[in-house]
């Protein structure tokens, strides 16, 4: 969708557009926020893409990854909160490109199956398969942009007697609500945003106990009183399972919250990204283009502080490069851009330097291309904010309001807090509290949770 | 593994082998007797392909699975029962191509990406790909043998409402073990094999109630009292399904028994089967041979009463046409034979037809090649047999003995009935009852299902 925006936006200002297909393995546009009921395949027998779930609010603040080219305000046209719902997340970034109308460059329902590169050609042959009719065209393409993202594959560990675990056994990838873990013991595997988010969503859902297992080291934020950290799981016997310090525990079901890994079985290896989840994975020029052969672009490739901005930045720039626009410096120099990026990255001490690495390097794509210039150290000054609140209520920063660094607004304090907040839909969102309970959230939860009308 | 096993019986018979590369995806061979715990996807990012679960013990007898070239008698010495679990079928057509030296053709670890196909070289471009590391290569093959199946893509049909059902929605292909539905109400979409296996292990493993959905009428045997049949789901609202009676009810879970698609996302349309599960889907001469190509074949590709030695019976067929023992009739003359299955096939009257209508079929596999042959008409009496059994006692039939067409051996009475045997593992199958309760299975069972030694 920001590759689209991106040439679009040149288009809008005089420029010449080139030939765009995009292909979409589902049948709607949104990736991540497009939500679906469906885990493991979807209805064609394609793997479902997406990790959401159903009460998943923003664990970042919107002012965070606002477009520049497109506000908040600018959509919805009055201050919203700063933690949205899916719903409404997907509202805004879906509002920006069908006010471009790039729809009409995406092949829906259509799986990319192999993608080859012919080096004296330099064209990519690339094949397509309708996931309905199973109908296949080969295209030649001169460049190629990947955007299927990182974070849909689950990585998945394997534990002694785990294949015996009597309970449900799911990757956070497969989690789509927490309503039925109402009153059982959850062990989560792994200790980053899935374990404490998807923790927290079974805990506002009436879950008796929560154990997150790390692997280095424990989260540490101040849980509530159902919420426990341990070290590593060492092996399960039945449902019982053993951790690293000598405890152990009977669980009801394990969610392995185990990260995702980056999979394009779509390219040869010599295409493909292979990296670990982080924010700078090496042979990138500039994060975005391949050093081995630079009409290949990837977008998102990183882990993420920014999110929706960034990808924008890297869209800008990656279509500034294949335009011509941008002149890319020779491979050596290319190396040691790469380079001092992997260094600074090595050197990096913490989560707050983290946010300020991401920061400069999003300034960077920025001042390089024509995408509206924001306040990068206002936004670093966010992320800061946002994880401080995070350590001071791990249940309650959701409730923080922060001001747009683009349009000046101050965000509305939410009529609900996030933990009685039991409607996550757009209409809910808008509309104000209920004065109803919400029923279908109802059905499964514990008696002790008490809905109320008031903040 | 059949058609492996077929080139090395002729080979052992002093003919040639060609060249042959068997691509397998998972690590291990078996295809659904390679019991993972993985649901959607395996640890490498691809996804499961078996949909096997714990505790499967094999719903027809045995004796009418049984290799004519490798029997039971001659892999474990001894008689066994009729109806075994997994592990036991498994160890029985592994211990076979062990003996056969076939491993070495196999790449595991491997992933087909796709297969083009030129008309005028008469060859196929085969790209598979490493899953551990990415690495892929192209093949040049003259022959193609699709034997990946067509029991492993769920069907998934939407109903309105499930997208908020709070409970646990999951398909048949995602269903490990029932132990964590006892004392559960448990809703099964399907009136086939699956929902029929999976609802009686869910009483047996102690669920609360089970209600089996179906669309074009109910299976009616003579089922526990905790199971009822009911016909379509027409909605969800949170817990609650309505069906088409205008009953409702509310529901802990769903499992989609909905069956599965033929999907082939490696292969081109034009060479792709399209088909309902069916006993004789079209376009495929001898159910192995595809019409418009005959350097394609397939095995498996039909609805199932026969198996193992039916797979044999394709795989010596579509070893001799290879090999060119077998001449293919003209286009037109096979295109009448298909034909004339296909009407036949529209004309089957009842399930004791259709064993009859399979029964035919396999025999003239067998009668056009040196497949050990057997007494087919008595495997079809089995069929039958075995179907009244389960009309007389749903919960038992898995109890009787049947006599081996090929050895004689009359079946063990095993030492336990299935409905008390709660360790699937062969060491117990094989060695007898446990002095000892099975606590893995304990674990989360309702405490009024007693384990018993005696049967």
């Amino acid at each position: 969708m920001a590759q689209l925006r991106a040439f679009e936006a040149a288009r809008a200002k005089g420029a010449e557009m080139p030939e765009i297909v995009c292909f979409e393995k589902q049948s709607d546009w949104g990736g991540q926020w497009n939500y679906t009921w469906h885990t493991g395949m979807d209805g064609t027998g394609e793997t479902a893409h997406s990790s959401m779930y159903r009460h998943l609010w923003s664990n970042g603040p919107k002012e965070c990854l606002e477009f520049s080219d497109y506000t908040f305000d600018e959509h919805f046209g009055r201050p919203i909160s700063s933690f949205p719902p899916r719903e409404v997340l997907f509202d805004y970034i879906a509002g920006r490109v069908e006010k471009s109308d790039v729809r009409k460059y995406i092949q829906f329902n259509t799986a990319v199956r192999w993608v080859t590169y012919d080096k004296s050609s330099e064209e990519f042959t690339l094949v397509s398969q309708d996931v309905n009719t199973g109908e296949s065209k080969t295209y030649i393409f001169d460049k190629l942009v990947v955007s299927s993202g990182h974070f849909s594959t689950p990585n998945i560990p394997e534990f002694e007697g785990i294949n015996t675990f009597p309970g449900e056994v799911l990757h956070a990838h497969d989690f789509r609500g927490a309503e039925r873990f109402g009153g059982k013991k959850l062990l989560m595997i792994g200790s980053s945003y899935s374990a404490e988010d998807i923790g927290m969503q079974a805990h506002k859902m009436g879950a008796a106990s929560i154990t997150m297992s790390y692997r280095s080291g424990p989260m540490g934020y101040d849980w509530p009183s159902t919420t426990v950290e341990r070290p590593l799981v060492t092996r399960f016997e039945g449902s019982t399972a053993h951790f690293a310090d000598g405890t152990s525990d009977e669980f009801d079901a394990v969610i392995m919250c185990t990260g995702y890994l980056h999979k394009y079985p779509f390219l040869p290896s010599e295409l493909a990204v292979k990296s670990a989840n982080v924010l700078y994975p090496g042979n990138l020029y500039k994060g975005v283009v391949w050093q081995q052969n630079t009409n290949l672009f990837y977008l998102g490739a990183q882990d993420q502080y920014y999110t929706f901005n960034m990808f924008d930045a890297q869209a800008w720039f990656a279509r500034d490069v294949m335009t011509g626009k941008i002149t890319l410096p020779p491979a050596d120099q290319r190396s040691v851009d790469i380079k001092s990026w992997l260094d600074a990255q090595d050197a990096l001490a913490d989560h707050d330097a983290e946010a300020d690495f991401q920061t400069d390097y999003v300034r960077e794509l920025i001042q390089a291309t024509d995408y509206p210039e924001f306040d990068l150290d206002a936004v670093s000054t966010l992320f800061k904010d946002w994880m401080r609140h995070k350590s001071e209520d791990i249940l309650g920063y959701r409730d923080k309001a922060h001001r747009s660094v683009i349009t000046g607004t101050m965000a509305e304090v939410h009529h609900t807090r996030w933990i009685n907040a039991m409607d996550d839909s757009l209409e809910r969102y808008l509309n104000g509290p209920s004065q109803n309970v919400d029923t279908n959230a109802m059905a499964t939860l514990d008696p002790n949770i008490i809905l109320t009308k008031e903040r």
